[in-house]
C-alpha cells in the first residue's frame, strides 16, 4: 500500500496573541494510502513547516520534506521507521524537517492503527496501557492574586497536579517570583503536585535560576522546568547539584533523539519532556521513552495543542507504569477543542486514560475546523508550488 | 541608527541536481540602516528561510525572525548580539529560525564593518589576521580512476591539500571505498593533505565508520569528517577511541552554540567545523573558535557556497594563527561565483587571505545575480506577506 498524498492545513484563531499558548494555532496533516487515512499534527510556525514540505530541493541531503514519503510503502511499523530515516537523510540540511515529519509520523501511525485496528500504543509494542495523572497546565496569573485564583480553580475542577508557567515569571523580581510561587502553593493546598516551568526565561544563566531555588524547594515544587534552553548541558547539570527535591525539567525543544539523549546523559534532568509534534513523531518519543526508562529518567509528554496532539504524545509512554505524570492543557482556545469531534477528559478519579481505539482514537473534526482554516498560496517561479487543499 | 529593512532574495541554478553540492541555491540577505547597508547569506532551503522571515506568529515563542529585527538599533558589536539574543528568545520554537538568523547576522556584522571602516575581524577583536590554508574541497568522482584525475587536478593548481566527500562513498563497498582513497592519496602524492567528508553517510553506525578505519590510516588521512550525523556524540567518541592519527571533524550541521560545545566536550572531536551561515551567524561562529580554542580543539570554516559565505565563514578564526586550514569550495556552480562582483583566491603560495577591507569585504554583483533570481510569492489569507523585492 502506497502513500498517495499527504496534505497540510493551516489552522488558527483570527488573532494570535503575544502570550505563551500554543494552542493559537497548528498544522494539521493528512495522510492518505488506498483507502486508509491517518491524522497528524506538527508543533508550531504551519507556514514555515508548509514551506519545508514543498520547497524546491537545494542539493541531494536538502530535499522537500514529501520526497521523502509520497509514493512510499506503508504496511508496518517499520515503513514509519524507514520513511523517517529517509527524510532525515534527504532533508539533512533543512532545519524545520524535524517539525514537519513530526506530523507525518504521527499521522502514519494513526493511519497504521486504523487500518489494523490497533491502538498505537499496541503497535509500539506495549501489552498494556496505564493511566496517567494529568497536570493542569496554565500560564502563571499577571499577578499572585490572578495565580491564587488559577490554582484554586484547578482544584476545584478535580486535577490533583498542576504546572504554572511563563506569563511574568523569571522575568520579574525574585520577590514577586516568590508571591507567585507561594500563591500557587497556597491555591493548591498541601497535598496538590505544583510543577513551574520557567520557559527558557534565563537561557544559561545558573545564577538567575539559583536565586529561585530557596522558595522553590519552600512550596515543594515537584519540578522545575526549563530555567534554561534546550541544550545547555552544563548549565543543567550545575543547577541539578543543588535542587535536592526539585527535579529538574526540560527537553521539549529537542527535535531528535540526539538531543533529548544528551539531556538526560548529561543535564541532570529528572523529568524529560518531549514533544511528538517536534521530535519526529511517536517514533523517535518511543525511542527517548525507552532511553529515559532504561537510564531511570521519568518520561514526560509535552503537549499544547490539540487532543490529537494529546492522543500522538500519550502513546510513547502509554506502557510506562510509574511514568505517571502527564501533561493535559486546559486553557486551550477554541480552534484546539474545535479540531477534534471527540476529546479526552481525565475521568472521576482525575487520571487520564489513552484513547482504546484504532490508531489514535480521535477523530478531526473537518466542519469544526473550517472556520480556522488559513488559505495559504505559495508561487515560486510564477508557478503554484502550495496551496490550501479542500478538507476532506 | 535603526534598521531599516530587511531584504531577502532566493536565489538558484535554472536546475539543481540531486547531488551533494550546496552551491545550487542561495538566500542573499540585504540589511539596510540609514544609508547603510551590508549583506549576508543563510545555509539551504532559501523558500523555507523566506517563511521563516515572515510567517505569522504563533505564540509569544514563535514569532517570525523579522520582527526581532526591524527597527532595531545598530551601533556597535553589542547590538548584533542584543538582536540575535531577541531572535532566539522570540523565535524559539520555530526551527528554521537559526539558518534564517544567520544570514542577517552575518549582514549586520558586514554593515557595521562598512560603516565604521573596519574590516568585521577586527570588530570581533582580533589585532591581526592570519593566512589560512586552504583545501580543495571537491566531491569524489564517480569512480577511483575519477578521483585520481581530480587529485591531480587540484596538485596542479597549486592546492597542498583537498578533500573528497559524498558521491559514493560509504554507501558502497568497502573495497570501493578502498580505491578510492588510493587513488586520492597517489593523486596528491606524498606531500598533500588529504581530508575524507563521509557527509553522515553511516548516521550513528559505528561498526559501518570502523571498517574504513585501517584504510583511512593507510593513506594518511589528515580528517575523517562526518562519519555521523551531528549530535551522535558516542558514536564520534567511541570511533575517536580507535581513529589514532586520523582526527575525527564535524559539526557543521550545529545550528547553535551548545551543539557545537557538545561536539567539542563530549565527542572526542579534533576539527570542530562550523557553518557561519547555520550556526547563527558570524557572532556565534566566533563564540565557538574561542571555546574550541580554550579547549585544544581546531576550529575549521563550513563553506560550500559564495566567496560572501566565504569571507563571512573565515572572519570567526581569522586570528587564531594555528587554526590553518580552511575550507575553499572549488566546484562552485556559476551562480555563486556570478553573485559577487570580487572574489577570494590563493595566493602564490597555495594560502588564502581574508579581505583586508571594511566588513566582508566583498561586493554582491546585483547584475550577475539577476538571472539568478527566483521570483516567490507567498499569500496568506489573500494577503500578500512575501513577494521578491527589487534588487538593490
Amino acid at each position: 500500500m502506497k502513500i498517495d498524498s499527504v496534505d497540510v492545513y493551516y489552522l488558527s484563531m483570527p488573532q494570535v496573541l503575544d502570550i505563551g499558548d500554543g494552542s493559537q494555532d497548528a498544522l494539521l496533516v493528512r495522510v492518505a494510502a488506498g483507502e486508509h487515512v491517518g491524522w497528524g499534527e506538527c508543533e508550531a510556525s504551519p507556514l514555515v513547516s508548509i514551506a519545508s514540505l514543498i520547497c524546491p530541493m537545494s542539493h541531494s541531503a536538502c530535499k522537500p520534506v514529501i520526497a521523502s514519503v509520497l509514493g512510499q510503502e506503508i504496511n508496518e511499523a517499520s515503513d514509519i521507521r524507514r520513511i523517517g530515516d529517509l527524510v532525515r537523510a534527504n532533508s539533512l540540511d533543512l532545519l524545520q524537517a524535524d517539525h514537519t515529519l513530526s506530523g507525518i509520523d504521527i499521522a502514519l501511525w494513526d493511519l497504521l492503527g486504523r487500518r489494523l485496528n490497533e491502538p498505537v500504543w499496541k503497535l509500539l509494542g506495549y501489552k498494556k496501557c496505564f493511566a496517567k495523572m494529568p497536570y493542569a497546565s496554565v500560564l502563571f496569573g499577571s499577578d499572585a492574586d490572578e495565580t491564587l485564583s488559577k490554582a484554586k480553580t484547578i482544584i476545584a475542577q478535580g486535577f490533583r497536579a498542576a504546572k504554572f508557567g511563563w506569563g511574568p515569571f523569571g522575568l520579574s523580581s525574585v520577590e514577586d517570583d516568590c508571591a507567585q510561587l507561594v500563591a500557587a502553593r497556597e491555591g493548591l493546598g498541601d497535598e496538590g503536585v505544583l510543577l513551574v516551568d520557567a520557559g527558557t526565561v534565563w537561557n544559561a544563566d545558573v545564577e538567575a535560576a539559583r536565586k529561585r531555588l530557596k522558595i522553590l524547594k519552600e512550596v515543594r515544587a515537584t519540578w522545575l522546568e526549563e530555567p534554561f534552553v534546550s541544550g545547555a548541558l552544563s548549565e543543567y547539570h550545575a543547577l541539578s547539584l543543588e535542587s535536592g527535591p526539585v527535579g529538574l525539567a526540560g527537553g521539549e525543544g529537542c527535535h531528535n533523539f540526539h538531543m533529548a539523549k544528551h539531556m538526560v546523559d548529561h543535564a541532570g534532568l529528572k523529568y524529560v519532556q518531549i514533544d511528538a509534534g517536534r521530535i519526529g513523531g511517536i517514533s523517535i518519543a518511543k525511542d527517548v521513552a525507552d532511553y529515559a526508562a532504561a537510564k531511570g529518567a521519568i518520561y514526560v509528554n509535552h503537549t499544547f495543542t490539540s487532543n490529537l496532539a494529546l492522543s500522538a504524545s500519550l502513546q510513547p509512554f502509554a506502557g510506562l507504569e510509574s511514568h505517571t505524570i502527564c501533561e493535559f492543557p486546559t486553557e486551550l482556545k477554541s480552534l484546539a477543542s474545535a479540531m477534534t469531534k471527540n476529546h479526552i477528559a481525565p475521568d472521576e478519579n482525575g487520571l487520564l486514560h489513552v484513547p482504546d481505539a484504532p490508531g489514535l482514537g480521535i477523530e478531526p473534526d473537518l466542519e469544526g475546523i473550517a472556520p480556522y482554516l488559513v488559505e495559504v498560496e505559495i508561487q515560486v517561479r510564477g508557478k503554484r508550488v502550495y496551496i490550501t487543499p479542500p478538507l476532506r
